[in-house]
């Protein structure tokens, strides 16, 4: 299994791509990683690593790199010799079987259009993310591909999620549900109503609309939603758990009696934090297009785009890009 | 101060509503409240409270009740005897304060319009929520009044939740940001990129554009979005919280070690718990209205009901609607 890592994308650089590089590569012995980026930054941080993981690196040269801030399409469209680019034409060629990025969001979706190209009877693409809940995941998309969908890009999306759930996350018969302000009919928008019935006479297992609080209750496999409200949701999510862990710290400090009790919450309270961890579980796939395009956080260290990396392999191992083909023909 | 209350609002009716009224008049000694709905139900609930609480509980007797499916204008215009009608049009002459309901969330809308009639220079009322966060409260409107919303409401909010947050949440100047899916100029759609320009020009200390995480992070005191995303956020963090809270609980169960260290964690959890509970942080004041309009949740024990209720008297002691006209003229 090769992918393709653009090794300067994302908050911290070739520092944390490389480390996460090379902590993926010692979790799947399968895996070989083609590092594109500048190869003068590159090359020295995979020097020193264990010689069973830096034979399986290799390095390919970009001299441009895309900004978090460039405009999406203008930036993927000119510099063709940035490390995203590059990486995704990895992709295109077959030289790799998907490719993963922290870098400017925009420029990624951008990109999977442009050169992996949009499968047919896509629209348009999808980021998905499975959410860790109460009991198990939901995968929720769109969560922030676009900013606002038409009623027909939902549907599409919820049949993307149906197949992701299914052949990726092992869901038998996933339950597809819309987003919306409440359960009744006559909640949502003129889009997401229309979207319910377009829902109601496909093949899906639509189970109608679901509220915020039904997410985290796991109460469908598949949420769908425009990139707006998924962008929202994600990102409160992760802040709301980072701020409650750092609640907790801080009273750590704080009080004598419940330190001495941390001592044996510790294990318990990892579990928890690992599980709702939104920021770690790196990895949003790029649903729709012709090939494995996987988005980590921009602001993703070493676990996170190692996470990224497991999500990409996964996705192509499954051969989710095919499976989502045959579920449109 | 005067309150009537919609007895018959709620999932749990009179039973909790009544433990309520009895648990807001103990905490404030200035509070009289008129019980509005079934006087045969209410009456047994209230004979056995203590003397000084039962003398401030007056019952006004209301045969019908809006249901919690009904249509929401139609049923405000039709049940002109129903408990949330009456308890309004209390408001409209004077007689109370203002008024609470846990009832349709729809017909406490249509009846602020309707009978409390809008503030000049409000197009739509909007429901606030002053949102804990990791240190203050962040007062985050609208969150479900309406669904989708034009620019001019989103501004309209912003001046609303201005006043909110300086006069009755304490702010000296208040910083106001929009909620969007990136920080960045380019983000967001045409509606709140519009209603970005019209903050630009305001008086307002518009501060930009706030992401998700940025809510429980403080980062803004007003978080202006229209109803449809207030609503999906505000119900995903109660979700989220009583999830982890209820993880907390089955582990404490399951292991040995961490119950031991519960003992120690107790009160630290119980503080971050009562912090984060949104649920019971019962109150949403429906903002743009001619009057003192407070709607509870509908899962509404007696604790949020009290809450609820001390949400009114504050919000008509601070005399938030007649700053929120001046704030207009």
């Amino acid at each position: 299994m090769i992918l393709a890592l653009d090794a300067m994308g994302g908050d911290h650089g070739p520092a944390e791509t490389c480390r996460g590089a090379a902590a993926a590569c010692d979790s799947y012995k399968d895996l070989e990683l083609i590092l594109v980026g500048k190869e003068g930054e590159i090359r020295p941080l995979i020097e020193p690593l264990p010689e069973g993981v830096r034979k399986r690196l290799s390095v390919v040269h970009a001299e441009e790199l895309i900004g978090m801030d460039e405009h999406p399409t203008r930036a993927m469209r000119k510099k063709r010799q940035s490390s995203l680019r590059l990486a995704m034409e990895m992709v295109r060629s077959k030289e790799a079987e998907g490719c993963v990025s922290a870098g400017n969001t925009g420029a990624i979706v951008a990109g999977g259009v442009l050169v992996a190209g949009r499968i047919r009877g896509i629209d348009r693409p999808a980021f998905g993310v499975a959410l860790p809940t109460l009991s198990k995941y939901t995968f929720l998309l769109d969560v922030g591909a676009t900013v606002r969908s038409k009623s027909l890009n939902l549907y599409q999306f919820a049949h993307m999620g149906n197949v992701y759930s299914k052949k990726i996350l092992g869901v038998a018969e996933p339950k597809v549900a819309l987003l919306s302000n409440g359960s009744e009919e006559i909640k949502g928008d003129e889009v997401i109503s229309a979207a319910r019935e377009l829902l109601l006479g496909s093949s899906l297992n639509y189970t109608g609309y679901v509220e915020g609080d039904d997410i985290p209750y796991s109460r469908a496999d598949v949420v769908v939603c425009d990139g707006f409200s998924g962008n929202v949701i994600l990102k409160f999510a992760e802040g709301l758990m980072t701020a409650v862990a750092s609640i907790l710290k801080e009273e750590m400090g704080q009080r004598i009696l419940p330190k001495m009790g941390m001592v044996f919450m510790i294990p318990m309270m990892k579990d928890l934090w690992s599980r709702f961890n939104y920021e770690r579980h790196g990895g949003t796939p790029l649903l729709g297009v012709n090939g494995v395009v996987v988005k980590a956080h921009g602001r993703s260290k070493a676990p996170a785009i190692a996470s990224a990396l497991s999500v990409a392999r996964n996705f192509a191992l499954q051969k989710g890009v095919e499976r989502i083909q045959e579920e449109l023909e």
